[in-house]
């Protein structure tokens, strides 16, 4: 047995060269992104490359405005090049196919969520798991693509042409707008209590009630789990109720934590600011796993290794979930009459809606209506003629 | 559903008082221990209870000298009750046996290990995990024991009673002196190799080259793995590749930690003292596992979320194993001859073993002989006579 030497050597992206001379422009979408460092979010207009053979060419009529995309668009995740259209978060319809995609159909509802390529050949990817591509996913925006040599550009955009395997079926007895946070919010808090095998009865916790804390909660509900939802605010405590919480904790109320201790299976930690994980690991039962789902900026304070010994605890990351799973959970929630809780907001709101996002001001997401985006540049276009 | 308000109710622990009253004074034991705080280990003399109807009463030969002694006999722990017999390593004979005792014979070779009760009644002890025991698993030394109110004193000692369930067999064909350190250096790097399914051609590490790193290196080995040892030290790299490693990293040689990235499936960290782990983390593949069993008396440094995340890895801890594992351990042990490379010290020379165990001189493990601890105590006594 020869030991692996190191990291999987990649496997060679085949016909590169043929791929990206076979890229060619096509429509122009309107957008409205971040243009200059540390300015507003602006309208501009974006090339789409022209449909190739495996591609879908989509009309674009939500786009859920998620924290990543100012975490993004901000430079707060490392430097990304501007002008940079965000949103991962897409619902559309099918306008154009190409010549070898098959299952989907002309004016069919569809999705597009955090990725739109990966390499496709390595070890995770053959697993289904294109979200850990060994060789790189391409997020929906502010990644090149080595296939095509494009940097891509999200949502927050009136079209978008994506391969066929990454393009998502969007059951047609779900509200368009409300479906869209389920692109990422939704299939981020599913991969971890899928991969957990969260079931009937489990005790599953939930940190934080923003957009990944409520899709987590009306999730593991669905599944059958009894849910304890941590929250900092007094205020977030009839919001969890209504939510289907089983039970709500404040996390400052150390007599509340403490009668929680022991009790938990999964917790699913969705803060994306520096927290200390302590007090939560805690909660858990023997064998207990808390996943952290929000990436934040900076360092967390250090775990106690004799908490995770004493208990045989597992702290683990987990990051959004492949595209088969992305579809099993659009299915899922189409099943169980699961969306998100919005509120749609214009063009013209959309800086607005990022402010209020960073402040926590919303209940749950804020999703883009593209039609507004739409009606702007055509009256821009007109004033300008 | 009404959630689980809280911690699992203790259950009752069922006639303490009768247990108690039927606890009667049985055998001295000569020892060696901590007497006095801050002190050297010295003689001393220990009672042992009467053997009870459940009850095993053991000839010690061999006990292993583990960190975990020192940090408990010095307080470094948390403040322990001296003096202070330490020692769960034990290896010896079954001398007498209580009337309702099953499946022992005297004169067999028998072995205690880090635990000699737990409540029996709990969720984890119903599942064979004695060592994560909701009500408290009783260890071998420096734990009260509710059922019979015994100080539990441990094997640097001429003798030992212990309920029939939480003494092991100790297969025939193994070493005795060696045998003793698999008791908890072995049971404590098994049982996450096995809660872990580690299989033929899985990639695992180890962290340190101790009692416990040594003794992972052999199992992984046995268990079909390719073996990575990460060592800070030059010096080590041969005697890793002697104990069976496939390749041997220098940890602070950066060139072959980046080489060696994303290429181990499992990753077992026996190093007791505040280190870096992110640098380990980059080491797994993903959805790999860094299991922690060496236990810090101090914070850690913080671990990236974002390396947690962006590949599904865990980072879990794990303690010792439970009883029908540790049984296991001693039975693959006997398969596959494997033991402990071992130094074994008499009574005199325990205290040095001690400061150069502290020092990480030694490979890998001290045993003590108990003969010369008998020998001793004889020898005193014919002087004091």
């Amino acid at each position: 047995m020869t030991p692996n030497a190191g990291r999987p050597v990649p496997p060679a992206l085949k016909d590169l060269a043929a791929l990206r001379d076979s890229v060619s422009a096509g429509r122009t979408a309107h957008a409205v992104g971040m243009v200059q460092e540390g300015g507003q979010l602006e309208r501009l207009d974006i090339p789409r490359r022209a449909v190739g053979p495996r591609d879908i060419d989509i009309d674009i009529d939500f786009c859920g405005l998620c924290h990543s995309d100012v975490h993004s668009a901000r430079g707060e995740w490392g430097t990304k090049k501007l002008p940079l259209v965000t949103g991962h978060e897409i619902v559309g319809r099918v306008v154009a196919l190409g010549a070898e995609v098959e299952g989907f159909e002309i004016g069919e509802r569809v999705g597009v969520g955090c990725l739109v390529d990966s390499c496709g050949e390595c070890e995770s990817c053959e697993q289904g798991m294109e979200q850990y591509c060994l060789n790189g996913a391409i997020g929906t925006y502010a990644a090149t693509n080595p296939k095509t040599g494009e940097y891509t550009q999200g949502g927050y955009s009136t079209s978008i042409v994506v391969d066929q395997d990454f393009v998502l079926h969007v059951p047609e007895n779900l509200d368009p707008a409300a479906a869209a946070p389920i692109l990422c919010a939704g299939i981020t808090t599913f991969s971890p209590l899928n991969h957990l095998f969260v079931d009937e009865d489990d005790q599953v916790g939930v940190v934080g009630l923003g957009g990944l804390g409520h899709m987590a909660v009306k999730l593991a509900k669905a599944m059958g789990a009894v849910v304890t939802v941590f929250t900092t605010s007094e205020s977030k405590i009839e919001a969890a109720r209504e939510l289907g919480a089983d039970r709500v904790v404040l996390s400052r109320d150390e007599e509340a934590m403490k009668d929680a201790r022991g009790s938990l299976d999964v917790i699913i930690d969705t803060v994306a600011a520096p927290h200390d994980l302590n007090a939560y690991l805690r909660t858990l039962k023997v064998d207990g796993a808390l996943v952290q789902v929000g990436l934040p900026s900076e360092d967390m304070p250090p775990i106690k290794p004799g908490a995770l010994i004493s208990r045989r605890l597992t702290y683990m990351g987990s990051n959004i979930g492949g595209i088969a799973e992305t579809q099993e959970v659009l299915d899922f929630c189409a099943e169980h009459g699961i969306v998100s809780d919005v509120e749609v907001v214009t063009v013209d709101q959309v800086n607005e809606a990022w402010e209020r996002m960073v402040a926590g001001d919303v209940k749950y997401r804020f999703v883009l209506d593209v039609n507004s985006l739409r009606e702007a540049a055509a009256s821009s276009e007109t004033v300008g003629a």
